[in-house]
């Protein structure tokens, strides 16, 4: 209950701090018999990794992942999956500055008044370090959504105030590939470009910038979530919002759409024109692929807002942990902003709760 | 697992379709010797119950809920708390001509897709009739939190395109009189006066539109929150999204600030001024009083986004379950706007988020 | 977490005290499509009712049950099925006189101790009142296996110091029927009369006397369980453990078991001579039907040990609420031993436990 | 929901199988500012580890832990405590002859019909190695009831038909050293002899026999164990029996409790001789320091049966994979007996159940 897993039939369970030996993640619950490419958890993690580019972080970490147990020839077993990420890059001497000052817009002093104690050595806990250890586990949840045909693919629409525009093509194939080719992953080259331009600019001010990432996924069938309280979008929003810097979510129409009549936002279901007639297709899709909770079958959509990072090259005022005025100076190597990193934390973190719910609603029907 | 609880302590789990006998909830956590005061409990119900005023459903149920357990002469005994609403009024037979075509944007076709059979007497379990179960609960935890001094207030901030000001006062027993003295339930009087009349056009249109909610709570201490997946902020982005129609949640900067720079949206820590120099103060408070996902003692600040009520009075073009194209016309007696019987569903779900989270907190440190 | 729900796919949460309005159960994750058989449910519960014999407690309650939800033309639909037993023998007065004096090997102290406040009307929450709730869930459980050809037959093998034989028949419809011929519930006639006799001259002593039940479980196939910790011996153990009164579980060899070598414990297995040679099969059945914690395919075979009830109609002396020396008769209606009726709450708790499993190894492999 | 986790406030969840790479545990749930002893964590899993005596396996473990998060400074932060045990003699080319043949009374067969898959190395997850990971977790509980004063003491009170003498002293200190000094960890040295002679016997002819082991806890407050199903005896039952090899679980009276009377059964309360008068004495502690489910601040006692070991070294008639009949010898270096090295592992599942109780009875009252 302390809050470490999440995921009811496929769980995970985080630990690690930033500073310690390792990080690592278990999952309880992969069904026997999924084919585990460790190749492709690494090339997951590889688009996480700091120092990836000149708009990142430039702390180096490879984030090489083993697997310790659950995998037999290949495959998964049914039994916990533990993987492991040695830490390596632990400058902790870079952080001895803020042992008594409370860093402005960080959970320095959360962690104080909650736990009366604290690994002050670059966030501890509370740093975003821990969501390699989901990437991890996301890819696994990946390869299981993979075999069933459903497809995630999330990238960056907003640097600040620069909007991506809406996407043109369905093929999440090629856009994977028009993103992967720039260092923001935002999957309209144009765009992209000016939002790498911006970023460049805030760091070189010392500053950093929000954004925001969108999400689509193709092929998850109708059926998934549960009605009530754990909704497919309800289950998609804590996810997201576990997320370190995230302060929104919003799935289909969103904020927009409350803007909006109801004779505007119903979204009106006509015959499927294939050959089989199954399936459940409208002509608009501001519910965003899901009713009630419950997946209907069309694309799932959500958008996820960054706020800042909270490590900033400037004098800062603060206070210290006796609550004296103290001035704190950022340093140590940080991102800019992290919503090219973030990418495929988006990515994991939905394929994490698709997973659990694919399994949830094997169990709904005898 | 089936997703009908919510909460890890202060457990709630509830039942119950919108023509059955009753629905009803299962608190599992409350805390032994809390006062229940079944006259709140029932005033809380009486905000959310239909035909209330002329801008909800003309839908009549007393909505008058039974304790059927867990409370000895008048105080909680740490066993489960039962309560029980009988449904009143059921003309099941306005839904007849429902059951076989599925309503556009309702969850028709995806409870027969997970489920195979659906309770086709207006909507059933999807129906916004189960939120009266979490409006009794999340009384009983606004009483557990008031004995804890944190206070709860939501309010209407925005129906379609119109849009309250800032709130200017920081009394929230002041503001809850304003609001309830409209039917709205807004606290700026001149925005609930436009609100209303626009509403009230849309219901002669036949139409429905969205809306939203702001909530602030305030005294709530440092240290609520688990890290990582149970953040406050992440618990209450699955409670809100998990009622009925709505699209989105943001707290504290929210979308916003995910355009502003670091040094923007930093919130800098000052010495606080009262005589005894606890507690945490910031200038500004984009964090919504949440950092790292744990209460930091400042008011905490989230909104609600609704979509418009998917029953209109139109004719409109969908398909029967045969897949056939088909035409439905919305009967029976609907909102135009759930805005105004969701300002308690909201403050219902954030009382059970904090109540649990504050049980939680207690286990945190030895 | 505060007790008061049992399994994690097919999951109950139960509620009510013995004198309060009513108890009662919601189950969550019962799948969608299962007929539920309501005069199989109360059939059940008259299993279970007070006043059914000269060995029972004359207390009389019809113990009559109402589904609230979750059912729509008498199939299970997916959503939580509520079933609600009103308590109607709610004599609370014959209590007064426990206010105040803790009954000895009675509970009264521990509630007490733990939550500062007590339902002292005849246990309250204590009170074996609420396993009826258990065994209403427990026939909807063993609907769900029934149409597994999934059979649970529990009966009294020992009344104090008599023992029955082990069974001779493998038919267990058959055994139902002799057991439901004798208000003991043995199967084996000649000791059930022994038993009957025994009983009935501890109660006209105003005694009490222990007991013990034996169950088989015929036609679980291999696979149920999951390794480590929740084995199904250990599910069962605690579901039977969680029973009033029970101090004992063992199961296949149990206790005894213990005192052999492995060469006379370990199972053979030998090739099925079956036409398919599906299936495993042992010469002997040491093991229970269960290996490492999941079902093999042979019967599962356990026992559960009750001690005598403690309300005796003797004076005995005690404490009162200030620690004092005092002095208490057991009044009201008890009953003499609990096994005649508690057989049908063990088969409840067994059949819960595999509904539960039963789900949960739906979910083992892709 | 696979069941690799256990306790609900207290939560470990344990991985590895027994030739991967290694096995380890994650605490998630520790409250913060425990002092976090690894020497003391250590000497707990030297008294599991193989190849202790000549009456254990002679495989050879150093199962030297380590920790990888969760403590700084040699206290617990109050996030999640990885605890990582590498495995050394993996031998697995000694299990190549077990491939295909389903050895008897093992859970191979299982494994197979369960997930279609089996990592056949000794057994992999279904080996008692896993219980390493649980004695380190447990050493971590003990050290958070050491804090509370609240001891646990478990020795063998059986070995096949060898019992040892109830215990004479209530000094747990002295009884540990006693136990201590015989590799058999019985607690009373006549017996020890007796039992090691007898084991080694058994071991000479390349057999194997059962045991029982006894558990004492003293110390424990009244109020520990939640009501209904989370019963205190129940949560202590299904720990033991998820423990690899027991077959029966039984506290206070136990089994023999079920002969008796109810007036030989009541323990009588009695007034607290002590200055203050607190605390409950009962003249006889017939049930075993619990009633209603919850401890009542006498001695909790329990037993716990464990089957022979199934890997004896004798010609076993058996089948294969394929359902034919097969002959097979066991090879390898496996324990006659696994009490001696059981008693640390119950006492460690005692104190995981113990921990998670306390800290769940602490948010049982206002």
């Amino acid at each position: 209950m302390a809050g470490n897993s999440f995921g009811q039939l496929f769980r995970i369970t985080t630990f690690g701090e930033s500073h310690g030996v390792a990080i690592g993640v278990i999952i309880d619950g992969c069904p026997a018999q999924l084919d585990i490419d460790l190749d492709f958890i690494q090339s997951e993690l590889d688009k996480r990794k700091p120092g990836q580019s000149k708009i990142t972080t430039q702390r180096k970490e490879s984030d090489t992942v083993q697997i310790l147990s659950g995998v037999f020839e290949g495959k998964s077993t049914g039994t916990p999956i533990a993987l492991l990420i040695p830490n390596e890059d632990q400058r902790s001497k870079d952080y001895g500055h803020n042992v008594d000052v409370y860093r402005p817009s960080h959970a320095d002093y959360v962690y104080d008044a909650k736990y009366g104690i604290r690994d002050h050595r670059g966030g501890g806990r509370s740093s975003a370090r821990e969501t390699a250890a989901r990437v991890a586990a996301g890819a696994i949840a990946k390869l299981l959504l993979k075999q069933q045909e459903i497809e995630i693919f999330a990238h960056v629409t907003s640097v600040g105030k620069i909007d991506a525009p809406n996407l043109e093509s369905n093929d999440l194939s090629a856009l994977l590939q028009i993103r992967e080719e720039n260092i923001v992953r935002c999957a309209d080259p144009a765009t992209a470009h000016e939002m790498i331009e911006f970023i460049d600019s805030v760091r070189k001010d010392g500053d950093t910038v929000g954004g925001k990432i969108s999400c689509i996924v193709k092929g998850c069938p109708a059926g998934l979530g549960e009605p009530v309280f754990d909704k497919l979008h309800a289950d998609l929003g804590k996810a997201m919002l576990s997320i370190n810097a995230v302060h929104g979510f919003e799935y289909g129409s969103g904020f927009a759409g409350s803007e909006l009549l109801g004779s505007q936002h119903n979204d009106r279901p006509i015959p499927n024109p294939s050959p089989d007639g199954k399936g459940f297709i409208t002509t608009t899709n501001f519910a965003g692929g899901i009713l009630g909770g419950i997946s209907n079958g069309m694309d799932i959509t959500f958008k996820v807002a960054f706020k800042p990072v909270a490590t900033i090259m400037h004098n800062q005022q603060t206070i210290n942990a006796a609550g004296e005025s103290a001035e704190i100076k950022g340093k140590g190597r940080h991102d800019p902003c992290v919503v090219p990193r973030a990418v495929v934390i988006v990515e994991a973190m939905a394929a994490l709760v698709l997973a659990d719910q694919f399994l949830r609603n094997k169990v709904s029907i005898l």
